[in-house]
């Protein structure tokens, strides 16, 4: 079938069908997202203003059998930092609307105050439904009542009562596999988007999964099959994240000197060992949970898990090292149980974890609760669910909850909470935090690869030499991987293996009918990047804004006594690509 | 003696005297304050960080016979709008240092954490003393403290407890001629920077008013005597001014349609009668209070007032316009007496009306309570002093309360409320709102007087032609007022009388030996404005700043059902200066 967009326009309360324009063909995921709202969005906005648009979209690999190609990228202007936003998530929702042709569900306008509404997708027809019975409900008990109503083979795209508050880090959930709503676009406050639109929930109902047309199909599935092999073979993709998830990073991070504890006083955690994935894995199977699991179909790497509670009953999936390092160590903060439990209450409420742990060490940092105090903490978070002003507040975000308190050392970039990776020891990451169009941003180039995992290379982690030229070619690959909908794991065997660029061009031009080579790949990352800049600066940042906090470049960080001493001048060159970019590249809509 | 800056650090806990530097020797007050801004504090840096410096400076003409030349301008990196901010008082202090030699007063570093001092001023001495005793007092009770220990004569610039909690919306206080902190430099949060600084107080010791050195001092005088004369003879600082304060302009402003209204639904306000000027002067004049008051040595327009409550006891001095609109029509509250009370509590708590009004609308709007509720709004207010989180967020300014309470309708720019004049309907107001480098700021720009006054000319208020020209002449001729340190109110001579401006000039040279003529004047200003539009550059503003949220532009004020159509375009050229500025003028520091 032909690609299509759908339209929603929730002022109106009407969907419509739009034929996919030419000009984005080469267009998916974030690379799509972020296109739409340089194009679409007054950069001025008010982010939950009718103006404001929320964008759905697979890869461009999305609904085919590459391996890896279930992310879904969700996009607007950001509630939390105020600029471009895309957030992307596994689970089955890429899958299915690819395998409609739908390359992109666009929500516009907003519903009538106090009205609530989900959108049913079907092949041939759609519906906005009045939903106020699950006003408030949070996304476990909601997906429940959305499976009674109908099949589970549904995807389903849903926010809880923390995106139906608006609150800046509320994120969207989407259903894996097991129909369970645990992975998370939960970063930049696109809840609070979702939520401003009246929108509760997007359904999609098909059982289609695989089903997206390709140029060449015979030729795409024969370069697929030969990547799972290449992920396969690689040491990362193929053994450390299936046996321990990303929390094997716990231990790594934490022997690197770079695991940010009590609000990024120390880069050692005295109680990492058990809160690692080691332990996690011994837990989950005392416990009779899972490692290895998949969190969409076609996934090769499983890097997710289901942690059980101690009487064997579900009680979080996946757990995850981000998550595990924002509401633990960051929080000074041991117990896995207690850390668990945090995720399950902030998926509930659907807030990001990395966001709200952030708050609450911001929180801790002003003296609200001690350091280490799980319980309190606990509670913390399930006041975001009663939306009192304390909950509102750490729903709000660190930034907020820094501004609210008093608190100076708030560990942000563009409003947005730094994550896992202390940018004093692991200066890399310092580069993509502060200079990344996202925000704060680990995904957005993992330096972490080259710093520490020694894949593709090694650049010390701890010296201010090179980190930019690692961030920026991460992060110009990083967006392309974006694009296609692939999970950034892949990117392990890309940096190592020297056939992986090529199945993935092969892989692009066999599902197109392009012609791209390694410069094409390049250039649109670079078009990607140079978009988003582009939105932002008329969105009101500038190199101002790609800076750290004050702290990190007068605070040692213990044990390497580090600080962070990436000058501003050398920020300042991210963005000075190798290879020449039309100047035009923001205005451009055609990336071919 | 020789014109100085005392420099106070407050990490080593010292203070030094410095030679006052010969290229700032045409600045005072906010061309001051704004000046060493730019060249000494870090455009990126936090702004409750030790980098950030608080300064405190009276005008060029402070401590002279020049009448309404005793505001002192207070400075920093605002911790609530991120860029350059001063904000001026009325009272003693600036002509008490002024006296002493003193031009500035910059306050560097912080204190030891949970250390609270008191900074002595004497003509030959100077000590930080140890004043944890006066920690979480209000400013009423603080300054009776302060009293209790030295004379009232001394000059008190004082932070409350919301300052001590570095809550965004903190003011500064600054004591009147009876020995109250009534006056305020209540915006952009300085209280915060003098609070992180661990500084409650700066006390002047000496009884010197009028001893700042001349050049000339006879011709000084002769000057300073005629435009006594010039100001006296106008209608509005001779006669509207001294009767009913500045509140008499509620009756003025709801006439012309553009009080704000229930947070900017309405242009009039049904119980603007009940908060007006003049229903003010019968209830002062029955319960024994006092118009015609003024609010330094030496004021013959004399705006302010002390207000009693039902007891005949004083209740508030004074009570302006502003702060009654912001607390009452803002809010949908039509009892003086409950805004009164509120005023106390704000001048208490050390909270800026404007703000704290602001965001009580903004959670009006979010439900928290409703619009019209008196009671509700002081017990809100008193929540504040608590530093219970629903008072930080109060606290904090109306940004953050609309985040925090994901409302998009705040009128905030620059992250500052606007005040008592909706931009819709006096358009040249949404002007300065938009570009002045303060934020949202009445004072910046005050086109009240061109588009409803008439003077200084007409340009009708509801229609975008012209307004820009106003708002830049008007913001040109502040910044001199405000370097010069005197009070805005004598604008209103400025652009009627044409004597005005060469008394002006004459008492400029006479005081400091200069030959100024008017483009001196001129130029005076546009460098100032220039050297905050590039500090501000540099600390991350953008023309996107220069903008008014989007309601505006979109929603029909009533009654007369328009919006703000000036351009971005238009309001791009606000600072395209009409006489030649030198290109690198923001980043000179010698403005003879």
């Amino acid at each position: 079938m032909a690609a299509r967009i759908l339209r929603v326009n929730m002022t109106k309360l009407q969907t419509e069908w739009q034929n996919f324009p030419e000009k984005y063909k080469m267009l998916g995921g974030r690379g799509l997202t972020s296109r739409i709202v340089a194009d679409e969005v007054p950069p001025t906005c008010h982010p939950l203003s009718p103006a404001n648009k929320l964008i759905v979209a697979p890869g461009l690999l999305g609904g085919t059998t590459a391996p890896q190609s279930g992310r879904i990228s969700i996009g607007g202007k950001s509630p939390l930092t105020g600029g471009v936003k895309e957030s992307n998530a596994g689970g089955v929702i890429a899958q299915k609307l690819a395998s409609l042709g739908i390359r992109a569900v666009v929500v516009e306008g907003e519903a009538p105050a106090g009205e609530l509404y989900v959108l049913e997708i079907e092949e041939n027809d759609t519906r906005l439904r009045r939903a106020d019975d699950l006003a408030g409900k949070g996304c476990y008990e909601a997906t429940d009542a959305i499976w009674d109503r109908y099949d589970t083979k549904a995807g389903v795209v849903i926010i809880g009562p923390a995106g139906e508050m608006r609150l800046t880090a509320a994120g969207i959930s989407v259903t894996d596999p097991n129909g369970s709503p645990g992975r998370f676009a939960g970063r930049g406050g696109l809840g609070a988007l979702m939520g401003a639109k009246g929108l509760k929930a997007i359904v999609v109902l098909t059982d289609k999964t695989f089903a997206a047309p390709y140029h060449d199909e015979k030729r795409f599935k024969a370069a697929a099959k030969r990547f799972v092999e290449v992920l396969r073979k690689n040491p990362v993709s193929g053994q450390t994240l299936p046996a321990f998830g990303t929390n094997g990073l716990v231990n790594v991070i934490n022997e690197a000197g770079a695991l940010p504890t009590r609000n990024f006083r120390d880069g050692r955690f005295e109680g990492a060992e058990k809160v690692s994935g080691e332990r996690m894995a011994q837990l989950i199977k005392e416990r009779g949970g899972k490692t290895g699991h998949p969190c969409h179909p076609g996934c090769v790497i499983k890097c997710s898990n289901i942690y059980n509670d101690k009487n064997g009953d579900v009680l979080v999936s996946p757990l995850e090292y981000e998550t595990v390092w924002a509401l633990g160590p960051h929080c000074g903060i041991d117990d896995l149980d207690a850390i668990a439990f945090m995720n399950r209450l902030c998926n509930d409420i659907g807030v990001d974890t990395i966001e709200t742990g952030g708050a609450i060490g911001v929180a801790m940092e002003a003296g609200v609760l001690p350091f280490g105090d799980a319980q309190g903490a606990i509670e913390l978070v399930k006041e975001i669910k009663k939306g009192t002003p304390l909950g509102r507040i750490i729903g709000s975000g660190a930034a907020v909850t820094g501004q609210v308190f008093g608190v100076r050392r708030v560990g942000v970039v563009k409003k947005q909470h730094i994550t896992a990776y202390d940018p004093r020891s692991v200066k890399g990451m310092g580069v993509t935090y502060a200079t990344s169009p996202m925000g704060a941003d680990h995904t957005a180039g993992y330096s972490v690869t080259v710093n520490i995992l020694r894949q593709g290379g090694y650049v010390d982690p701890l010296t201010a030499a090179g980190q930019v030229d690692i961030s920026r070619n991460l992060q110009v690959a990083t967006a392309v991987i974006d694009n296609l909908g692939l999970c950034i794991f892949i990117a392990f065997s890309f940096l190592e293996q020297e056939d992986s660029l090529g199945l993935l061009l092969e892989m692009i031009n066999s599902k197109t009918g392009s012609r791209w080579t390694e410069a094409d790949f390049t250039r649109l990352g670079e078009e990607i990047l140079q978009t988003e800049r582009y939105f932002n600066r008329r969105a009101g940042f500038s190199e101002a804004h790609d800076r750290l906090p004050d702290f990190f470049a007068e605070e040692k960080l213990p044990p390497h006594d580090v600080v962070f001493d990436v000058t501003p001048a050398e920020l300042n060159t991210l963005f000075n690509f190798r290879q020449e970019v039309r100047k035009d590249a923001g205005k451009a809509a055609s990336l071919r």
